[in-house]
């Protein structure tokens, strides 16, 4: 009874990511498939357009056995901590062999030795880091330099940083490095990414597309522009949940309470929250009053600069939607790793697989949420309320669907 | 040059405002009128159907000289702050000789006498007071029972409760009190409602219908059911408001704002709101899961018990909404009156009655806000920017208009 994990946010679940299951299926042989799937806001600091329960179900129709919830706490974060909370789900299952995920280059060559050196963690490469900040670099841009230095590896620098300027390269570097640090059995393995850079506004193949251009194609034009780039099972899922006025939801949904938070809260409390730094409070409130509409996206476009990437601060909008304090958000409290186990789905093979975890895992497995209580956990509810709060027809059912409602129970 | 003063909301200013403002000239016989209008949030705990400067000038558009702002700190309190803050700022101006209410009897002969026996605040009413709050009565009952026993007048205590159970007798009362406690040369007078009642929903007379009744029109019909009951003036300008996608604001274009602050707000964070009192962020959290539509209706009635009155939790959530904390709102805070006299608008002679108001005034006249600072003002711009983001159409400049435009300039 093997189980391959994959670690996904399906915004929404398209051809591409059929593809990479697939493939993951094939090169593990495994015969489950466990998928961390991020909850109602994702990595790059933005709202799924349907909710998490809708995009769980995307990913049991394709095959997915065992859909678990990526924390908040981790979801909405740089790849570092994204990749360790995902990691540490999969790992904590204790059924886990194998994890897969795609990359630009289809290879772990160079990612592997590089996870090596960094996992150490070395107050140099902290140093380096910091450095490369204060002179004025973005995040992303610091850490890859600074990896590149600490590296030290046979070939040039510049095969790291180039490698590194790829998104999922990047967060295939932090898986490894994730596994390395749990000492974990999993087994690593790549799938070249196909057709579609992360990116990618324009579909640029018959059938794959980004989920960016998928997502755009839905808000511009329509479901049916998207129809060739998805599989039936999520053209009927993201009918059915725009029909019932559950989508699509976008940034612009939370346009009226983001506003109104950053309207009425003091600069002082909005410089408690998680990514307000070096006095983006008060920039924030200035560059208010020059938006030429009160939307976020001319606020996003009024907020950037060379020293901050537009993920970082639509991440800080979604903390500041939230009300993620940097105290909940803190290294020391997300490198306690997750709490729980979060279940949003499964399939009868599924049901195997919760069976024996009973045994194997190593985090409380959680079915209902009403019955467990966790600082995390707290979080992702308030974030599925929120979120849900936005649909165009929002309903208390909605809302508190983690409470009234038991896991999707999908028909093998 | 005298001036009458008007304790005013105008939501929408209507044919009986009018005939009270008539009659106030009439039997004053003053050549000027100072309006003390409230800022976008309401006595009761309403936004205002269009915004403070839409309201202003209807007033102006009436005869009023001159429209000052009832800062949110006072506009959305119980009778009696409501009142010491606008006879406070009519006391102020140093230029109103008398001021001018309805009532339902149209005579102070009753409250006059309560009046100077209440201005005392003696310890003992506060203690009868809190008696009968512990006895289960809510606020008003509690007021008007612990005012009829203080009374101890000749004739009935039951002529205090009757009268003080009427909504305008109470107010008047305040205004009556307020006048005692600043020791305030303005003379106090009374004009006889007509032909509508505070809560009346339906017009019961061909050109008089309250202002709950117009507003249900507008809301629940269109502008043109209201013309018959609303001057030409209103007419004009709430139709130029909506249009323009300023209106008509209700509480529902708060909800999505509202449920945001109540799904993400910590309970101990509520906690510190004023008006939220006795464990009600508990029972808010906990009513929000049972509400059958996600609404500020539904949560209003859930709410609703016979200790709380409709107004005191429709404040609650005003306070929610906006962040107003215990400290702010504090007896103490309030105690110190208003700190600014805001102009709103003015036509000719209102300039005259600024001009004298240079020598007369004991509060600072503000008429450009970004250039004064003070705890109250924070609280009027704040109200005023997360009124116009609820706007159908929100824009900069709504939300920022304090700072960006002059008070209005109204042709004599």
């Amino acid at each position: 009874m093997s189980a391959v994990g994959i670690i996904v946010e399906y915004n929404p679940l398209h051809n591409g990511h059929v593809h990479h299951f697939n493939k993951a299926k094939e090169i593990t042989g495994a015969e489950h498939a466990i998928a961390v799937l991020s909850g109602p806001f994702l990595q790059r600091g933005e709202p799924g357009i349907v909710s998490k329960f809708a995009r769980a179900e995307m990913a049991l129709a394709m095959g997915a056995d065992l859909v678990l919830e990526l924390p908040a706490a981790y979801a909405v974060q740089p790849a570092e901590w994204f990749a360790f909370g995902a990691v540490s789900l999969l790992h904590a299952t204790g059924v886990v062999d194998s994890l897969c995920f795609g990359t630009e280059s289809g290879t772990l060559d160079l990612l592997l030795p590089l996870a090596r050196i960094l996992a150490e963690e070395s107050p140099e490469l902290q140093e380096r880091i910091a450095f490369h900040l204060r002179d004025g670099m973005n995040y992303p841009a610091a850490y890859s330099r600074a990896a590149a230095e600490a590296a030290n590896m046979p070939g040039d620098e510049s095969d790291v940083l180039q490698t590194l300027q790829q998104p999922n390269h990047t967060l295939g570097l932090h898986y490894l490095i994730a596994l390395n640090r749990l000492g974990s059995p999993i087994r690593p393995l790549t799938i070249p990414r196909i057709h579609a850079a992360y990116h990618d506004e324009q579909p640029s193949h018959a059938a794959i597309a980004s989920a960016t251009a998928v997502r755009k194609m839905i808000v511009e034009q329509d479901l049916a522009a998207a129809s060739p780039y998805i599989p039936e099972s999520t053209l009927r899922i993201l009918d059915r949940e725009f029909r019932e006025g559950r989508g699509p939801v976008t940034w612009n949904s939370f346009r009226g309470s983001l506003m109104h938070i950053l309207l009425t809260g003091a600069p002082q409390d909005l410089a408690g929250l998680h990514e307000v730094t070096e006095g983006l409070e008060h920039r924030l409130r200035r560059l208010l009053f020059t938006l030429k509409e009160p939307t976020v996206g001319e606020l996003l476009q009024a907020l950037k600069t060379k020293r901050y990437t537009h993920t970082k601060l639509q991440r800080m909008l979604t903390h500041i939607l939230l009300g993620h304090t940097k105290r909940e958000m803190s290294p020391e409290a997300l490198a306690q790793g997750p709490g729980y186990l979060r279940v949003l789905g499964f399939n009868g093979r599924g049901r195997q697989l919760l069976k024996r975890m009973k045994k194997t895992a190593s985090l409380p497995v959680i079915i209902k949420p009403s019955s467990f209580e966790h600082p995390q956990l707290t979080l992702d509810l308030r974030a599925s309320a929120a979120y849900a709060n936005a649909f165009p027809h929002p309903t208390t059912q909605s809302m508190f669907r983690d409470y009234l409602e038991a896991p999707i129970r999908y028909p093998e």
